[in-house]
């Protein structure tokens, strides 16, 4: 059985919960406390050196890190992931551009306020973090005015930038402006199969 | 035919120029100034929402944008894209490590060093960069110590991860501690078809 090395709080570690439960596919959940250093041991950077969760244990032995990586895994060949090139490709192509202009911003955000994290010092990061999170909003509105999900039928690309942008508020982003990016993760929630991101860590 | 909206001294731009040069594939060039906001024009931002490049325009009129997602494009059905699945996901794990975990330090860091950038002000985001820079380098380092390249045989995995680490001295990264990574460096230049960052201007 397939085994997730996850963090109950992590917006990376739901999209790969909420993937397993949409693809009915069943897993043993380990909890590792990323507050407690629990990614940094001998024994946890025996298996990801890179020291994060969400990591997915195959049962062939390997071990597979980053999330949309993981993501792309498990959807292959199933209604998640398409088979047509050019929507696999612009379904990576959000891929990346979650990892790159969203997460780090928005998720980021949410983690120092969450964590009690913030400081003085960190005030001009906080500030140009949230400038770049809205940014990242923006180009997703303007793609969503026009279309019901990021690529042609729900996917991958949706669970992925779902993660972080619904409690995105808990990184003190108002989404008011972004009408369609709220009628967007309304559709999200409608999937079957969908589990909200506390209930996720029941498998 | 093909064409690349990108700016000569983008690593992430060279990723897509290296692989096309690889794979001889012919393209048409067109010089993107990040510096003079070429990137921000309503043109541009009609192509590319997210006003980044590397940015490739397909034949049939799609702009596809995110480099690592153009890698993965070009190299389906190629010796650069193994067909396997275990492997095709640990290509995809290092190629969101690369934008995640290296590229927003190691490149950053070099981008504002030579763009004249650097400000007191800066200097304790500098100051981290520089760490998770390096220890992404240790990362790198620690999975080639038994590997030629990071899966299997020469990828996309090596294109991306090579772009910018082959000029991490310019970001004040030494590689000296880093024996594996610089061994691996000259077996990707060594490679069929590789050309270095400033000849790939000229396909």
């Amino acid at each position: 059985m397939l085994r997730l090395y996850d963090y109950f709080d992590s917006g990376n570690g739901y999209k790969v919960r909420l993937a397993l439960a949409q693809l009915a596919i069943p897993y043993r959940l380990i909890e590792v406390d990323i507050d407690k250093g629990e990614t940094r041991t001998p024994e946890f950077l025996a298996m990801n050196p890179n020291g994060r969760i969400p990591l997915l244990a195959l049962e062939n032995g390997v071990h597979l890190a980053e999330s949309n990586a993981i993501l792309c895994h498990l959807a292959e060949g199933t209604m998640l992931m398409p088979g047509e090139a050019l929507a696999r490709a612009q379904i990576l192509q959000w891929l990346f551009f979650e990892q790159y202009s969203h997460e780090p911003n928005i998720a980021t955000c949410r983690y120092w306020l969450r964590h009690g994290l913030m400081s003085p010092g960190r005030a001009p990061a906080f500030a140009q973090k949230r400038l770049a999170g809205y940014a990242a909003l923006s180009v997703m509105e303007k793609h969503l005015a026009t279309r019901d999900f990021f690529v042609g039928a729900y996917s991958i690309a949706d669970i992925a930038l779902y993660a972080y942008t619904h409690v995105a508020a808990q990184g003190d982003f108002d989404l008011a402006g972004f009408p369609s990016v709220t009628a967007w993760l309304a559709r999200v929630r409608m999937q079957s199969g969908y589990v909200p991101m506390g209930a996720s860590m029941t498998p």
